[in-house]
């Protein structure tokens, strides 16, 4: 085996999120990688993602690993092979050689994803694909102060939507940080694991608390609540982006 | 009649450029903004554009005229119900009440155009839509020196596309700069008016300045001869967009 390791940037708005979905008719990341990988290697190849983006959710630094034996061209020169044939939407950003037992999912020690809110009275057409718009003021200290509630471990029952059997819903985020720049607000979260939907409906209270409809301590009582119907809405796909992958 | 003035911003990609072109099939800018413009007003609008931007090139700063007359909406208020009328690629980012002679196009003194190159070794999806990418080094002093050559009142009949008849191929810049800001190199050029085609082929010329195939002096011999084939290629328009239009 010859374990490779590759770092992604996609622009998600025209996939039907990273991994394969029967049926569905809608290419899928995972499908344009993996056709490419077979036209190179001359063998069906499977690429292992350390995340799952939904439809729509883009990636600064999703990370596949695949077995690329008997493909002759050295590591240091993938990403430039694979990127002269990948569509302009989705790029190699590096490759790197990783041992056998590497895992791009199950090797994964933290994640980090990030949601943009472009926060302007006239919204944008460039950040139209890239964010979930919202023109009405925000009280970013309040969702700075709502944001410390969700640190360490808890149970996120409540930020996770219906219908996806886990064994645990206790996770750990290490950082979540709510900045501004210019009319962006970036909602950055990093963390051990996440459960489905989890980061857009944490981005989806902070807005709530932003818009002054629950104050920031209501944060507290709706983890103990394990409700999904306390927390806020779910934010769309288009302002989520899976940021980094630690190992 | 109610002359209002529209400044919009829009993201091109997915238009066949600002002006009607019968029988492509695809939509234009201004079939969008007049079907709207017909359903709040009642009547048939014809818009005016400042200028007639190609399939895939964006606007930050177009500008357009209609006759508003009927229509009882405060001008104050025409971009926010606009705005929730039209695609996101499209925003309607003022309006302003101007005088009864005032015409987008023929009103205009100077517009100003700018055409971005992403130059790293390797591409971002993110800026796929709204770049040229460009992996080799470019030498920006050389881009820098070669855009001097082409200031002031010129015959800029080498930086035009074929087979559009006008009555002169003089124009005037008043202002060409090439700049670096992280990856982007961005060719700002203002002037009096422009060619066809003429900002994607003077960012074509300079591009080749800048890999070292001329010299910057090139620029007055490639001016002088008036000859197309000297000049360099026309990028493609997704690195282009219209910034700003003054009156």
């Amino acid at each position: 085996m010859r374990n490779i390791k590759l770092t992604l940037a996609y622009d998600g708005t025209n996939y039907h999120g990273f991994q394969e979905q029967r049926g569905s008719g809608l290419p899928t990341i995972q499908e344009v990688l993996e056709k490419i990988l077979q036209k190179f290697t001359g063998r069906r190849v499977v690429i292992y993602g350390a995340g799952r983006t939904d439809a729509g959710v883009h990636a600064l630094g999703q990370v596949v690993n695949f077995d690329a034996a008997g493909w002759p061209i050295p590591t240091a020169r993938i990403p430039l092979a694979l990127n002269g044939a990948l569509p302009d939407d989705i790029v190699v950003r590096e490759a790197a050689d990783v041992p056998e037992g590497f895992h791009a999912r199950f090797s994964a020690v933290s994640k980090t994803y990030c949601y943009q809110i472009y926060n302007r009275r006239v919204p944008d057409p460039f950040y139209a694909r890239y964010s979930y718009f919202e023109p009405r003021e925000l009280l970013l200290p309040a969702m700075q102060e709502a944001a410390g509630y969700l640190l360490g471990q808890h149970d996120f029952a409540a930020f996770r939507a219906q219908g996806t059997p886990v064994k645990s819903t206790v996770r750990t985020i290490h950082q979540l940080t709510v900045e501004r720049s210019a009319s962006l607000i970036r909602i950055t979260v990093k963390g051990d694991g996440f459960l489905y939907n989890m980061v857009r409906i944490i981005a989806g209270t902070l807005l709530q608390v932003g818009l002054g409809k629950y104050p920031p301590q209501t944060l507290a009582g709706i983890l103990a609540s394990r409700q999904r119907s306390l927390a806020g809405p779910t934010l769309p796909p288009q302002g989520l982006f899976l940021v980094q992958v630690d190992y």
